[in-house]
């Protein structure tokens, strides 16, 4: 079989996990287009971090001597488009079969379901490597496999069933990857 | 005239403006209760900040060593309220005549003002110290102060004119402060 498998960059940062980078940046600069075109304003929540020391060696400049990374309560990615709540978190998936339910922490699911409780559109961005695929995945597809998963049933879902139950989204090159698209899918399939 | 000022403790955090801090305590405490109690989820950003350097002690446990805070793009606090988007950032306010209109930076109008045109709900929440009394101003009702300000005229919004432009919030037990209460009267009045 010929996959058509795309050679990325990894940085050399010691011990972090890299995952999703790629993803993350083209997610990020459609994000740029999405705004600069007035087509949504949707961004990036930065990293939530604990600052515990600050040295002032000028008026005006400060400098963090110690702070940790603290666990986000939230999914990456929230903002709006054509007036609805939109939230979502991109994921990467390296295997050919299937994609790991723990690739999705519990307070990204809690959050999504909140979302989707309050009538907020709530999804996983999942991109397949191996086959250079992304899916809008809308969480409520998403959270019967979570509930199965948490009764002892499989841990995982079949890359089949997230192409059957996702909207497939097409790399572009500007903007790079056009996932509202899947949205608007979505939203004229519920409509 | 007797005006019910309350008083407030001030952290010493040397050199760090302190601004915002007991209401942004209250507006945290009040989202926590909108979320426990499935009225909303709103949730206030991390505060955004460029990490050079980290250092890996154990295997687990990483501290940032070197670390600079970054002008944010958006406003701290954004979320979702019956199915509407939710937009906003905090101010508080010394005066007992006016609002100064740089208290809101650019980048904040400029979000809310997309906020706005994509159909968002984007306001500021305005507290004046002196008077203890809070208020919901929609961007729409600030901007053209601020198209005034721009044009060399007035520098400031009158407190009588944030009185009559604005939703009046109650200070509370639990939740603390109910500002989705303005956003109520703001549906009311706007649909």
């Amino acid at each position: 079989m010929n996959l058509p498998i795309k050679k990325r960059t990894t940085k050399q940062t010691p011990n972090m996990a890299n995952k999703g980078m790629g993803l993350e940046e083209m997610v990020n600069q459609t994000n740029s287009y999405y705004l600069l075109h007035e087509i949504a304003v949707i961004h990036k929540k930065p990293i939530p971090v604990q600052i515990v020391k600050v040295d002032y060696p000028s008026r005006n400049k400060a400098v963090i001597k110690e702070a940790y990374y603290k666990t986000p309560s939230t999914t990456d990615y929230n903002g709006l488009y054509k007036g609805l709540y939109i939230d979502f978190d991109c994921k990467e998936c390296n295997s050919l079969t299937s994609f790991p339910i723990k690739n999705v922490h519990v307070h990204q699911i809690e959050h999504l379901s909140a979302i989707k409780r309050h009538h907020g559109i709530a999804f996983l961005l999942i991109y397949f490597i191996k086959y250079n695929e992304y899916f809008v995945m809308p969480i409520e597809e998403f959270l019967p496999y979570y509930e199965v998963s948490l009764n002892n049933g499989s841990k995982s879902i079949p890359y089949q069933d997230i192409k059957e139950k996702s909207f497939i989204i097409k790399e572009g090159y500007n903007p790079r990857l056009d996932y509202l698209k899947g949205i608007d899918e979505y939203l004229k399939k519920n409509q």
